[in-house]
């Protein structure tokens, strides 16, 4: 379902900080992909794997930078950043149905709740005892919220979320289907050959503006708690241990593990699949690139990365792997050569 | 629970491409693996690990392909493609409970829905607005639905699924507990240091004969729609990002993480725990082995793989990565002895 | 929320092995980490990279080895398993909410029960038929239970659990939110060009003392059962794929996968997110530090590990992934050298 509402170009790019070169009062109906996009739709370049489309494009307007404006054959949107120009021309296309008006009847809420009066709780919520939600907050159906849990103004917790007690989420924050946040931190004492539960007595702190995807977890801490900083984004499948803390703005791709204690600075780039070993320190402004596995702490900002990626054959991985596992006999050859060199060289002296 | 139904073996292989060698009326009352079956069982060899188990065999019959069959003492099963003979009779002693008849008073329905009255829709479930669901598809229990949701015949929700808003999912599909489709992919613009999210305005379409396992998330598309294609097997904890589209067949084992606006062709395999970056195309026919990075483009139908496999005792693995951190040393000193060499060589001319 | 209670370290420690050195009467109010530990809080030392904080301790006592006594400045509580003591001693500071007392009125129980009087069961639970739960067990809310399932005494549910048919799981065990328990087994025979389920008729089978983490996905056995033994813990976002079988106390760390029918003995490690190939054997007593891929079956205790680990600039490691696919033309020019110094030396002997 999409809108069918239409607007002007320039209305459009109101208050960006872009600049149209071409047909200002064309009519935008929607948005599309550059190789897709017809009359009345407006396209992005930002990627230059896709400029091989621009020639060819049939969009009503391409938001661009200054340096491909002279491939584009219709109207452009040229700006620094045309993708964030491009995420606030969309939101005028984004179709939502509006969430349920008040707390649905079969909503249970427990004693001593705080609810502001505009807030949204849908169908078959479960809400523990001193919950306090702010103004605006939507509460999609199936979420369980236990005790002493405070949700911010404006933010949106879609269906089947869990919040453990003492979870505390900011403002304008937006938490997905599946996530759990405040779960019992990995925590165990071996003693006597097994393992004794460690109390986990921390909680989760969520700041504002921050987005945790599906099914991600966010444990709470063991003593202190769990921190998550303003305007962070974790995307889905992601693992975050107890008493992990991450910086403001630091966003983090799908599926991430981050083991307990480790601190991220802000503004970090975080690949998928990446792994973080416990107890680590990462700076501010660090980029690790994705499938990596940082075991120790990183103090400069910069791209990081590690291991072996791209995929061959498989007939020569399986040579790749005998040569890597005979690297020292490799080596202890280079050792030999050198000390016969080394012999040869004195004797033809 | 187990059946309490027994079949003459002539009766189980009615229809498939088998040929019975030995008693045909033998009643067969249950599976089980070839070194636990006994009498009234039978039992398949699919994996030449278990060959070993063969001439100790007890069980009522054996489903194997003619190379093996000299070596069995019981009743054989012989076929070309034993695993999906055995996958057609163990049917027969599959037992199920039936599913909730109709539809559960505690449900929650949307306006203007259209489901088929032979559809069960199990207890504490909620459905948005304009849901269609096909004849006999089976819902259960705690599964939200949101709005304008399409769920063709036959299809199976398990317990606590999640689908948000627009998704289409085809016939005869399975989607296991936890799966979350059509949440919001994972597209932030970054504008003065802090991340805006970009609307996500696709949906995703789920063909036909397609499974989602436990706990998977499939993101909707940015613009277009994410797309998984008919036959698709998708195991459990997978991470699909938006805009990617899945061909026909494709079977993906658990802990894959496929990346934004990838595309997998028909009829690949892709193993456990592989990351797929973003972006990329791979062809048809590919099989990627676990644990696989995948960051350039697969052209060439066959077996690919990356990285270092198998785990050494650690110390090993401790002078490996070493040795693995030095090889620019390594190769530094191999330029140096061709050097030497060479001019040995001139010298000794 | 945390406890206004107050104990004399004597009562704390009364029962574990540990000596008081200092004063014993001193009155301890809470927990805290070593650093931050004030006036009337208890702190632990067993991580020596926190070693750093000890001189300038302001708890009221620490909990440390002998070795580490003498650096104390405060009241010591010298044992020889610091961790243990702590987890013992955390449980007097540990606050939570009494669970719902009995069957809250929306729950839906199917036919065939046995719910021990004593058993709490929150909101928006659904149970199948002939469920058997255990004396003092909390099932929390949101969570929904197949049908022929079990629950020993004293085990906890978290909110928005699943148990699929026929599920058992041990007394005293801990399953966290999210997770997910004997959901169908990833079997499929291809026949013709597409997968064919193979029926999943096994069970989960949970002992006692096991903790389950929040969103670990455990597949029903495809024949027989998938066993987790006693006292095992797994951690968040694991996958343990059908016929797994998982020894008593072993330990996995989140993001673990764990592929089919492979087994783990006991008093195992596994470190996060490693991966673990199908049909293997992994004898008792194993540890295997994280993000290694275990491809062949272990027969001896000890320590593995496998891959590169540790993240470099990235320039660094576009470098070493370069010469590590010259590993072959290396060795060449390393087996040429050798032929040519050989050469040389015969032709100057």
């Amino acid at each position: 379902m999409r809108s069918t509402l239409t607007y002007s170009l320039r209305e459009l790019i109101s208050g960006l900080d872009a600049t149209i070169v071409g047909d200002a009062e064309c009519r935008i109906s929607g948005v599309a992909i550059l190789q897709d996009a017809r009359a009345g739709q407006i396209a992005f370049l930002t990627n230059s794997l896709y400029k091989k489309y621009l020639p060819a494009a049939k969009a009503a307007a391409v938001i661009l930078e200054e340096k491909f404006a002279a491939d584009c054959p219709v109207t452009k949107v040229i700006a620094s950043n045309p993708h964030y120009i491009y995420s606030q021309i969309a939101r005028y296309f984004e179709v939502t149905v509006s969430p349920y008006e008040g707390i649905h009847p079969t909503v249970i809420l427990g004693k001593g709740y705080s609810i502001h009066p505009t807030v949204s709780i849908a169908a078959g919520c479960v809400l523990g005892e001193n919950v306090v939600i702010g103004a605006n907050a939507i509460i999609e159906a199936g979420t369980v919220i236990g005790n002493h849990v405070s949700i911010g103004a404006g933010t949106i917790l879609n269906a089947r979320v869990t919040l453990y007690d003492n979870v505390v989420i900011g403002e304008r924050s937006h938490i997905l289907s599946g996530a759990i946040i405040g779960s019992d931190g990995f925590g165990f004492a071996l003693h006597r050959g097994s393992w004794h539960r460690v109390p986990q007595m921390g909680a989760v702190v969520v700041g504002n503006d921050v987005t945790v995807g599906a099914n991600t977890v966010i444990d709470r801490g063991a003593i202190g708690d769990t921190l998550i900083g303003h305007g962070v984004k974790l995307d889905n499948l992601i693992q975050i241990a107890h008493n992990v803390c991450i910086g403001d703005n630091t966003i983090i791709a799908g599926c991430v593990a981050v083991a307990g204690s480790s601190s991220i600075g802000k503004n970090c780039m975080i690949g998928g699949a990446t792994c973080i070993s416990g107890h680590l320190s990462i700076c501010d402004g660090v980029i690790v690139t994705g499938m990596s596995s940082v075991t120790k702490s990183i103090s400069e900002p910069g791209m990081y990365s590690s291991g072996i990626v791209g995929v061959v054959p498989n007939h020569e991985f399986r040579k790749q792997n005998a040569r890597f596992h005979r690297l020292e006999n490799l080596m202890q050859r280079v050792k030999t050569l050198e000390t016969e060199i080394k012999k040869i060289a004195e004797e033809t002296k």
